[in-house]
């Protein structure tokens, strides 16, 4: 382990989750988040004074920063790989393609920053990213087979703006199809952003139709990350780290929340 | 990042959790654990032929693999530092101490296999994990302020077995009063096992005290990690490595969910 | 039960509650309504062909149709009674108060159709019901101690409307606090009406002050039935009908849904 | 209204339903039920010193006492009437046949009470009640077309044995297929009783296959109300009495809890 040891010394961490709670922003296509403590102190001490406190969690597997499994999406009704899913579905959720059968990602990531390419911190409501912004945010970092690839937007600084960060009036910026398939053929294992998902919604759209989830889930087998705070990794221009990214292991989900890491050598 | 991939190289990832699914073992302090998927696959069809699907979670803070916040536990009214409980409780969870205060973990893991001192794959059901213990199975290693500490037991390989598991008749094996205090003295940031509750739990008895837990929440500021997947990583014979620890930023929650990783360089 | 038979024959019921459904109007401080199917036909079949369906259900007290327990709301930190709040509600919610402790009621029910004294169907977003209108609405109709009495406003029309009748932004209409003295003052068994909550919410207001509440749970003793459907019992003309009142009983629960019945004979 | 009111004069009400709580007897096929508060006394007093406590409520339809919808059970993948199930199940719950679609019941009962026919105060786990059982219990009582029909077993009084209750080890006592046809026959609106399931089940067999299920909801589109609280009204002796059965009006539901009341005229 010592060259390990070596190489994180002086390394960063950055933590790239949104904080979960209720009222967040989040799609109303979703259970909304809600936590409440159940047990507080002193509602049952122990003989020898002790007391704990617990709480109860509702949620959705895409609520908060959280992780795509290719079963979260099909096209008439089949799921990557052409499998039917109306096969594979049933009240313990996907028996393939669920979330749990994620490996959790430990590798590199890199970081192109579209609102930098536009000398702007966050882009537009309702911009589509390009595939030509991709070319020019990428610049000479070397995307290759198995990386992932976030893109960066500037909006998770709109998370506290609530609906404006949802964007159902306004749009949210993100790729269209044509950046999607741009990524889609870099080959890489997953890719993601800041946006509730992952697409172009232009203002007033809502989730018509979803073009980058077909090209990565159905089509490409590549899991889609959202709704992460990149805020901060925007800001210290670095473009090249170790991203973790281990959704909770819910069998048979189609995707689970997250708690992503940038480790910054 | 050169110096970090290259120590990456060869390296393996093994996954901590256990899998999160209806019916699993757990406490029964706590709510049960449910996922059941909302919209199937041609529930709502988009006008160019897509379909997604989603889910609704229900769960607890402690609950499947999870690291404990310092405000989960008191002790005659009191946090961890002194703090009353009741001044930091409410319908929006603890204003401090919280897990959302759990700074993510990245660094060095020690583990301590008390089964293999006793020459077994899996300690008995109630034994007590004595200082002593601990002791014999750290050896060598040094265990240096700020390190993580896991104990291991052997009792996830028993996670099957449901309510041998959970142990309300029979009990866990875990740490005494003792152990915990050995562990306690060497500052590291967290601690944790394979059982639901981080302690000795005798025959018969439940958890009708838990002195490690106070001895790290409440004492040392010491957090837990509980229920994590170990026997891979017991039977692989390493004792040291890197941990990553990011549970759900959950704000103001005793506990979340986690899916720990030991990266093995 | 001969002479109630005959008494019921040609008698009419009324259904007096909101359907529940995902996205339906409620207020924002209570826990989102959820249902989903679980198991669907086919999930699981049993060898001899049958197959069952089932859900899962997220909701508040507060919800829906529902009924407020003496324990919702507090003055001071005291309860009906003088009851001291702290001292009775734990993680098993109240221990005296709760909706469990609340009677079914059958009984002599009173509408006030106070829509009907300004020749409405609906009254305006905001407008606060007096003492005076709710004396000219009953007219010569005789409010004896133990009644229910519903207060019409007509609001119940717009629940197909989300948000306008949430009425955050525009109000509700509803009794202010000198209409609630003029209600107490009769000594009913409950009162109640259309909206959300049994108040005047003037346009912008919120739930700021909650006046009625106060009168009613906390000095009267008087339980509130909220979010009824009265437009068919308004339109009927029908003042004077037996009212069916029996909310789940969840033992400890500040309030609980509930699907009121007008025995009109 | 006079001539009702003059019949229920002197009338007594009894609730038949169980108390909903925490850990309360209930089928390990459903999702548990839980109510936590969740805003408590004090933890945001209003400018007026007004203060409100809240609740989050997880259950499922078939928890606690409450009526099996028509959706609820396919046989060969047909609902009542012929109707495909698949045709009607979306993420929206059933179009058809939903518990919304109930009309609430307020008529004649008839309390069967098979304990007493066989001079017990509780049936043996496990018996199967039989046609004959009923004629014997129904004796000199008409059975009418859109009766509601209950049949006795006492089990309502084994509410607080929990594991007892359920009988997953040693059954419960119910109706047989045979018992069940003999219902059927008699063209009840509904029929019910004291168990989870209104069913025969034998010692060690839990719900292998649902016959009375069958019977009822598909193959004569008669509901089901069941984990009814009828010990009190067999004690009373009382065999014909007026039932309100007005469950929850949840949209699309296979089931929704209910208080159901007796009127005793």
């Amino acid at each position: 382990m010592s060259s390990l040891w070596k190489a994180l010394e002086g390394s960063r961490v950055l933590d790239l989750a949104q904080p979960m709670r209720k009222g967040m922003p989040q799609s109303p296509n979703h259970p909304p988040f809600r936590m409440a403590l159940e047990r507080r102190h002193g509602d049952m001490v122990r003989a020898d004074g002790g007391s704990a406190a617990n709480e109860i969690i509702v949620t959705g597997g895409h609520v908060g920063t959280h992780v795509d499994a290719l079963a979260h999406v099909s096209q008439e009704g089949l799921l990557y790989g052409g499998q039917p899913a109306g096969e594979v579905m049933s009240h313990e959720g996907f028996s393939v393609m669920g979330i749990d059968g994620f490996e959790p990602y430990v590798g590199r990531c890199l970081l192109l920053d579209v609102a930098a390419v536009h000398g702007v911190a966050t882009l537009p409501a309702g911009y589509e990213v390009t595939a030509d912004d991709l070319e020019r945010a990428a610049g000479d970092l070397e995307i290759r087979a198995g990386d992932a690839v976030l893109v960066g937007t500037g909006w998770s600084r709109l998370w506290e703006s609530g609906d404006d960060f949802v964007g159902q009036r306004n749009g949210v910026p993100g790729p269209g199809a044509d950046a999607g398939r741009w990524l889609a053929a870099r080959r890489p294992r997953v890719v993601g952003g800041e946006t509730i998902a992952f697409e172009h919604i232009a203002a007033g759209r809502g989730h018509a139709t979803l073009p980058v989830h077909r090209i990565m889930l159905v089509e490409s087998g590549i899991n889609i990350v959202e709704t992460m705070r990149l805020a901060e990794l925007l800001d210290s221009g670095v473009r090249e780290f170790l991203l973790v990214l281990n959704p909770l292991p819910i069998v048979g989900a189609t995707g689970a929340p997250v708690r992503p890491l940038a480790v910054i050598a």
